[in-house]
């Protein structure tokens, strides 16, 4: 099913077998003993104690657990703090208070620093897109050319959406707060920590990649300037090449490069960023679904009271409304986020089809290839898993026994197959699993038309220079 | 979600902010006080209270606020009066009364004045699509070729259904006065206005663009006409060139060329307005529709009688059934816009593709182009707020509390997720969100391939003169 | 809605119009007089009244009216009589008793003389058909070229599917009647009359179309013959020309030339015939929906016994039973008609790019591709409405008023609006008309890539005369 | 409907009718007598009476029928053990005990002689998919060169999952068993025997067609071999051709011949049992779907007690639980063998369009590709008949009479009606009837553009030499 997401799950779980194989087995033949003889006699008692177990208001636990609790509670907020901070050091989502406890601490404000840096780079961004439209105009218009357009008019774009994001993120997270307050907790400490360990994880693994393919940007550049040879200066050499829209206006001079770099770079950073929270949000979505249908598969099966169903379907209906908040605030960046990774495949397998200049170049485009192809399908599967998710519910209310089969398991089950949970990209598609099939299909087809006509087009060549 | 709506929402509650920020925070926390009260301690007397606060039956208000309802009533007859008013005078829709305070005084007749205008407007119309096809078939057909053809048939294929639709109309409005007058209503006079509001924006807005355009349109011949220069005379070059196919047969005189000129105009307005007829009324569906809602979410979540829910069912019922006759009547036109717009859009981007003559040739394409897109885009989205307005309901009654749950709810709930309420194009295809993305897909493939494959083919040639 | 069977609504319409506009209006009056007191003052009697004198047991009623019964009973099995008459001429459904009075007297024997003339006719054309494929294969095989082959396959496979169907002919006809037999009857003569006028209408207006095509087709041919020249003798050139894949391996005889002019003709009328079988069908099958749909709108929105309700699904059921067995029956021949129309409008749209040979050739090239073209719209449309009657009923029982809620109603309307009924090619593709439209939009996509990229190939040759 | 088991089922209904016309007859007549009686009469003995015949419980038959159980019981377990043995031959699947009489008795282990066997198999065949890499990497990339890289890497990949499918299968199979036991039991060795029968038919055809087809690829090569003539022995010709990706490093030696030809013969063999596999499922879960309706079909319209639809519904919510498990572990195996026939299809219809440098090569040529889209086909509709069946159950619930519906009947049909069930590629694709036929529309798209813009592009080349 899910393909990224389970590979997580098997990491985790050899990493549990490793531990304590005993332990685990002698968990397991305990409660399934457990089980069979609650099948056998369904008393009322052993539901009332499962649900003690796992329930909400178990409140002894709370008490001897509090150190545990001070530790992590589970809550996305908590999980997204360091994600965000990171981003504010490349402008983005200037709101204060990102690392607190509790999401009550969040505020949002235009005369912060975060808020001033975050509004000057948007300046100094636009100011650039102006000396690309610029050069763009006076060259010709083809289907690759407009490349460096596309690129940062997307970055300013998604920049700006953050910063309403951010306008919006203390109301947000409130909202996802008291909506996470009210679900069935976890009792350990490991399936608290497991939503924050995943967005830590694809944070982490996406940046390294995204330094990486930078390092290998700059490396091919350096090698192409070379070759290309302007100037006897490598250093300028270099600059003149990867900041061409500045030097086709201005002369060279090291403080502009220098701008110029620092754009690249937090360009660079939060064309990445983008993607990873897309990623991030569905990862807690999804989270929170699971957390409640693991809730029901512990008593799937079983005789359940009326006002069971009834206040897990509320719980399913608040993370549907969170879903939908959620979409309406970030579906711009996802929209985005979407037709900038499909344009630059395209253009990229367009690109492919040519000669490279060099070997280091060589590696560097099939190494971004691949890494654009795999960051586009990590997306598309961790927002499908929202949807996913959203399906799974279904499951467990198929097999409620005919006695325990009351109007609010009906109304839960006709809710869950009637309506359509998916983060969406302004509500002009969904995100599921059968849009990715469609999407390949039509970069397979653009590709297979583009193979079978093509000619080549020397599109690596010094005096255009648009390389990256 | 809406994204057109959405601006005008926005422009609206900008405006609200500026008026009175301290009175508007005193209401909600008052509001909400109030409904916090309300959710600790259920009384039936609360409930009440609102429902005659927002209810239909409530005799004094109507007492003391009649001045004001002669102001407004919010009816849709009301509000489209001046459109059509507007819209007779270009020979469209010949119906008695428009104007009128109640649809009662409107009225068809075949031998009115303003229905022979519009008879003679067609036939003249037919002889000038004669003359054209006379010229095409003359000429090579091709899908750049055949435009002048399909613009001028679409014109008299609109004029027919328009007059049909104006036979049709005073029933139409009727029924649509009847419904209106079911539903809850509005208190104030800012909320009834808002309909009306939005239709003249609309046709304001349309209209704008539509002359601009029309403007740069004939700026643009006159250049291109001095530079073809057939004669001495300037006035009789632009002549020659905008109606070649009058005079493709005949001889110069004035009076023929002021006969094209006046069709032209003409023509130029019904291709407009088209397509606002279809935005009107889907804006008048729409709002229908969200007036429902506004009823229901004001009772979000609360205790309500089964009767209640029946009536809001009913009403629901009553809208669905009003789209489902305004369908029947305006699908042919909404499907002669739609297909019209695509064509027009896939040529343009033909010709967009080739070196323009002059700057003011430049300056108009691009303005035109981006005015059809737009255009376009308008239309798909304000025709798919019907069907957004019609699914919102659902997410009410998904809120409705356990106790409150009755079969009334539940047929209310089952009949809205099964039916699919919406525009459509002579049920060949309803027009939602989803449509314009496979659209927009559509293009962009045909587009993809256009430019893979290019070749310059000199449209822009003197002799063939098809330049509008 | 439904476009063609609209048109013929309105001509019976107009016929009715004409007639007798007093005693019409007062019809109205009294009826919706009748109506108005009923819903007023609810009172059982009412319902009863009406019941009786559209409902099915009216046992007076069909004593007087016993001459009349004799003149039409408005069954299929009558309505398509002389149709299966009509085709057993041209070797297809050899079936005995088409025109008796009732479905019993049908049946199926290998020994009857039509049969053998069947099998005569199926023999003779696989015969021609290896001929073909003799011929085919010693010339290059391209897009144009198969087309005699695919042609004459077609053909041998629509005989040999229809000598399947005319053995479950006689057992399809019983199970219809005693359908028909349960389904509220029609109390006029006229009502009773339309499906069967409808579908002697299709039929005439068919076989006039295609008689019309076939003489032009000959005249085209006698034409090109005299052009290209081969022989002295203008009828020997003719067949030459028309059965050149016999006189490929056959010196030329006058028997062999009248036996491929016999086989031509027959061909093309079974390769008409197939479509109007799917058409007819699917006119027996939606008059039925709409006979009952015609049931429900009488007592739309009056307050009925659940007795009324169940007998009603139970009647929809049955004509979805009979619907099923039918496109079992029939769907091969659906395919096949349809993969047929597709290809043959494809290849007409890919030689229409090239230039005509004469003016004959002209003509009766656009004619046929206008007929082509109409007659696949007309079977997609009609097959269509079975699938739009069978989601009418749903709108009457959204009127189904509070108190007449039932659970039969209920699970009426849940079965409407999750059974998908429609004919169907093999259960590949359903026929409604969202499939007109994806259809139209391939041929459309096709013709532009064609046109895109055209160059005159040269297929009005006189050597290679695939001129049909 | 479903189009292969449709064959199979009128070849079983011709031997059947060969045998005893006169019995048959009377067992029909008698058994509607039966039924006729009963329908007038609905006594509840009748049913009780039908329910022991064909009932679970029904102890005595069982003891007299002792001899036959022994015989057959028909698990899917028994019906896959001959197949699954025969894959353990080309070194696929190593479990123990598949022959035996239960599921229990299957294991898995690391350490069996099967697992090595399989082990050294992947080994070998990962050493020669870097042969292969290692060629294609030096030679030009295009569509069809890459032909022996996914050939290979597809083989790679199916031996890796089946290993891993290998260490649930006993698990699966026990899990199947508990289903099998507790589904409606059929009485007759015939009716057991069924899907038995049908998995080896499946089976048997499979290897016999794809024996063919490598005996005729042999033969193709011995004859291109011998016409390319690198050296004089015809052996060494052979070899060189047909594992060149070998003696493209290496130098020609017997003992690397032999292991290139062990390899290509386990190749072909896996190639084609992917898809045998899949069919295999297919067909297994679509009988216990079957095994179901066969029992709702025999109680179709008679009045149930609520138990019976209970038990029913219990017992399609384990086969559709079944049916989820088994996607899970076969769904990568279905998506490799789905897009393996896709592109292989698309290769072939490429390589169709060029001339065939001999006869033998024509004749290969045209059965491996109506052999491969024989194959694909086949293996939709297998797949396809699962959904079909699951749906089928809807048919009979639609006939239930009015007394006997009740909330579980209802619950079962709403079921029904919003699941999907049907197996999948990973999720991205289910596999139904409708996707058959848009997979067809694309490859005839992909087709036409083909032949549009043709040119012989000379594949059949000796220097090339991928001829296979």
């Amino acid at each position: 099913m899910r393909f990224l997401p389970k590979l997580e799950l098997k990491f985790r779980r050899w990493k549990k077998l490793k531990k304590s194989p005993l332990l685990r087995k002698l968990d397991i033949i305990c409660e399934s003993a457990r089980k069979r003889t609650f099948q056998q006699t369904p008393d009322a008692d052993y539901v009332k104690r499962l649900q003690t177990e796992y329930g909400e208001n178990s409140g002894k636990e709370l008490s001897y657990k509090r150190r545990e609790q001070f530790m992590y509670n589970g809550s996305f907020h908590e999980a997204v703090g360091a994600i965000l901070l990171t981003a504010q050091w490349f402008a983005m989502m200037p709101v204060r208070g990102v690392t607190a406890k509790h999401p009550s601490s969040l505020s949002f404000s235009w005369r912060n620093v975060r808020t001033c840096c975050c509004l000057l780079f948007i300046v100094s961004m636009l100011i650039n897109l102006s000396l690309t439209i610029y050069k763009v105009l006076n060259g010709s218009i083809t289907f690759n050319n407009v490349r460096p357009l596309i690129f940062k008019s997307c970055i300013c774009l998604v920049c700006g959406t953050a910063l309403n994001l951010a306008r919006k993120w203390p109301e947000l997270m409130m909202h996802w707060d008291e909506i996470e307050q009210d679900l069935p907790q976890y009792r350990t400490q490991r399936e608290k920590q497991r939503m924050a360990h995943s967005i830590k994880m694809v944070m982490f693994v996406g940046m390294m990649l995204s330094f990486a393919e930078h390092l290998l940007s700059m490396i091919s550049a350096i090698n192409y300037a070379s070759y290309c040879n302007k100037t006897d200066d490598p250093i300028r050499n270099f600059f003149l090449l990867t900041n061409d829209e500045i030097f086709y206006i201005f002369d060279y001079s090291t403080p502009l490069a220098l701008w110029g770099k620092l754009q690249n770079v937090y360009s660079t950073f939060i064309w990445n960023y983008m993607d990873i929270l897309v990623m991030i949000v569905s990862i807690g979505l999804a989270s929170k679904f699971r957390q409640l249908n693991d809730n029901l598969l512990k008593f799937k099966g079983m005789h359940m009271a009326p006002s069971y169903w009834s206040e897990r379907r509320v719980q399913y209906r608040n993370i549907c409304t969170l879903c939908g908040n959620m979409d309406n605030a970030i579906s711009l960046i996802t929209m985005v986020s979407f037709s900038n990774n499909l344009y630059f495949i395209c253009v990229q397998l367009l690109r492919s089809l040519n000669t490279m200049p060099s070997v280091a170049h060589s590696v560097y485009f099939y190494f971004s290839l691949i890494y654009l192809i795999g960051r586009t399908l990590a997306v598309s599967l961790y927002a499908a898993s929202v949807h996913d998710e959203s399906r799974l519910s279904l499951r467990y209310l198929r097999c409620v026994p005919k006695d325990s089969w009351c109007p609010e398991v009906k109304r839960f089950a006709e809710e869950i197959s009637s309506d359509m949970v998916a983060l969406s990209g302004m509500k002009f598609f969904h995100l599921t699993r059968k849009l990715v099939l469609s999407v390949a299909g039509t970069i397979v087809t653009y590709e297979l038309v583009l193979i079978q006509f093509h000619e080549d087009q020397d599109l690596w060549d010094c005096d255009q220079s648009s390389y990256s």
